[in-house]
């Protein structure tokens, strides 16, 4: 018989998110009267902008016309789309042919991995969103679960200590750094500096960036970059992706892109660039052509409007949550709540718990539906991750019922 | 410096299709003058139904709306549609738990070799799809390219000689078998009796069958069979991948889905549909929403009417192909075409001519791209692949044209 791959029983229990939703499933099951709200998986909640929907909808009605009917399109994705996002997300530092358009970040995260094959150093902010690492665990570039994490993989804790930012000297050569901001789950953003200091070290030491900036366009603060491509040397360092998930509302539709540069080189000189064409062309189908006329609609002057529009809707959800736990209740309990205004995330740590235990004591006096840190990685035991993402209504409502909450 | 896959160095040239369009592109370059016409890529270029165009475009619509907006949906698809196909593919034979909906059959078949890792051994029927074999040798499987194929894939030819339904005794146990029926692109379709076979080897070798029936919906005799399931036995040992690509038009909206039983299992007794749904939830994050409301409309009674007019409109394009390879100037050069009426390709041998040499003669003569049959694998060579998918005045012109075709 056919064995199984040897990643899979390395990882370890559920996935993060299937494991919060099934205790909430459970939770609900034992609690039929609680009214359950989310502030848990960053899911968008409010419609897409009719202008954008409108695109869509047209698109898909054209399918059913000669004139307005199309196939297969290039796997890379619809060149129009690629030339507008080099336009409005990179100013030109970018060429069409260094993007790649996919059916979202998640997906792109776990096929960049397939460039990289399963001998490969891997480092990761800790915390970090989970599917790097399970991403390099199926892969089986990892290794071993050893309790606190995976043998092959070196971890840089991301705390109050250091601000957030990591110390890039235990980084080793020839390593595949995964870094994301705004940050997932603490929602700090790398300054130009922070960045600057992370391309150098890259560039010295011949690592290569997967840079998640899935949520860029949460970014008011304008003197903190929005893409790795505006630091210099970033392009012989650095792959970037990005979504159009959350500032458009389309966690279901599926649409996101990927930045491979030109001037990227693999040790024996050979472009990333052209073995990532050759992924999305052999591995890939190109993302829906409905989802891409969508994507055009988002990046015209309506369709901008309209995404700033409703990330400031969750950036008020955010900032309504952080005022709830600097709350006299939770400053009793120690605890500490970051939130910069420039991501969707609020993270706090209460002091002395187990994240576990405090997502279960929420849930249970609140029915309120968090996320636990420690599902993040070791570095966020005894953190909760506060999502902005839910209609305003709710996130009154949910703040109402922390602001009595202890334990 | 980080090295390249060594799976992306074992990749021989370009992908067939990409050398295809190269070659299309070249040709039209010097040749403005010429009105190319294609049979070549199985590219769908019928316009979708208005049933189903609409039942997107309101979709679409209603993401703009409090109602009608839905975030992320479950990875492994709708769950209103995982038990439709169920129901109207399968007639219960498969549970809606077994059922995994895709962005296509393509990604799927690139996915699923993360469920077997690098050292599994690989057959594929020879000609093939050329994703199989790829897919295998980007994550490692393949091992080297000797000249004639790869080393650790084990060619099973399909020849005239044995009605191209490959000797099974050269399968080695505990491998991953790739087989497709109707083939692509031979267009034969196995028998009952034949997969039954394949399922008996398969289940007494301990090898998985990944049964690929993306043109099941071209079988018009109802004695063939259209899925494994139909098969005793294939519960242990098959995975079945399937598409709307062509039935529905859907070739760029994506949407697809695979079968994985419960009943299926690897070497440690661990189960195979398990670590499916992990690769589903942890790597891909579901199908489009707007193409999976299209894919409920096209299994209700009028999707599934319009889905077979827009398949008897291809299946007619093939017949007249058919009649023109059998043509008094083609026998005269010793061509034998073969076409089922239960597939979309029309494959012709050409003796004593190689593949590529038809393909720039028919190009250059009559200005009609083809595939050449040498780029599915050894067997393939002096073959030549018609596609059925065009509009009809095309398929007529094309045939006129080659009515008069001689090399």
């Amino acid at each position: 018989m056919i064995k199984r791959n040897t990643g899979f029983a390395n990882l370890t229990a559920g996935y993060l998110f299937p494991e919060v939703a099934r205790r909430r499933r459970e939770y609900a099951a034992s609690h039929p009267e609680a009214k359950i709200i989310s502030l848990g998986i960053g899911n968008t909640t409010e419609p897409v902008s009719k202008h954008i929907a409108s695109a869509m909808s047209d698109y898909a009605l054209g399918l059913a016309t000669p004139e307005g009917y199309s196939g297969y399109g290039d796997e890379q994705g619809n060149s129009a789309l690629r030339q507008k996002i080099a336009e409005v997300f990179y100013s030109g530092k970018v060429d069409a042919s260094e993007v790649f358009i996919s059916d979202g970040a998640k997906c792109d995260i776990a096929r960049i991995q397939t460039l990289f094959g399963n001998d490969v150093k891997v480092a990761v902010q800790d915390p970090a969103y989970p599917v790097y690492v399970d991403g390099s665990v199926v892969v089986g570039a990892a290794g071993e679960n050893i309790g606190s994490g995976y043998k092959g993989i070196t971890y840089l804790p991301c705390t109050e200590e250091n601000s957030f930012f990591p110390d890039l000297s235990k980084i080793e050569p020839d390593t595949l750094i995964y870094f994301c901001s705004p940050n997932n789950p603490t929602g700090v953003t790398a300054t130009k500096e922070q960045l600057k200091k992370l391309v150098d070290y890259a560039n010295a030491k011949g690592c290569i960036i997967i840079y998640d900036s899935a949520y860029s366009e949460f970014i008011r603060d304008s003197n903190l970059p929005k893409s790795i491509f505006e630091i210099e040397g970033a392009k012989t360092c650095a792959i970037e992706i990005n979504s159009f998930s959350k500032p458009a509302g389309f966690t279901g539709v599926r649409l996101g892109w990927s930045v491979v540069p030109n001037e990227l080189k693999f040790a024996d000189g050979s472009s990333v660039n052209k073995d990532w064409n050759r992924v999305m062309t052999t591995l890939f189908n190109g993302a829906s052509n409905i989802a891409q006329a969508g994507g055009l609609a988002a990046l015209d002057e309506q369709g901008l409007k309209d995404m700033k529009a409703q990330v400031d809707y969750y950036l008020a959800n955010g900032k309504k949550i952080k005022e709830t736990l600097d709350g006299a209740n939770f400053k009793a309990m120690g605890v500490e709540a970051y939130f910069t205004g420039n991501g969707p995330y609020v993270w706090a740590k209460f002091p002395g718990k187990k994240s576990w235990d405090v997502f279960d004591a929420i849930l249970d006096k609140c029915h309120i539906v968090t996320t636990p840190g420690s599902g993040f990685g070791p570095a966020g035991e005894s953190f909760i991750r506060f999502s902005s993402f839910g209609h305003q209504a709710d996130v009154e409502e949910a703040c109402g019922r922390l602001s009595s909450f202890s334990m």
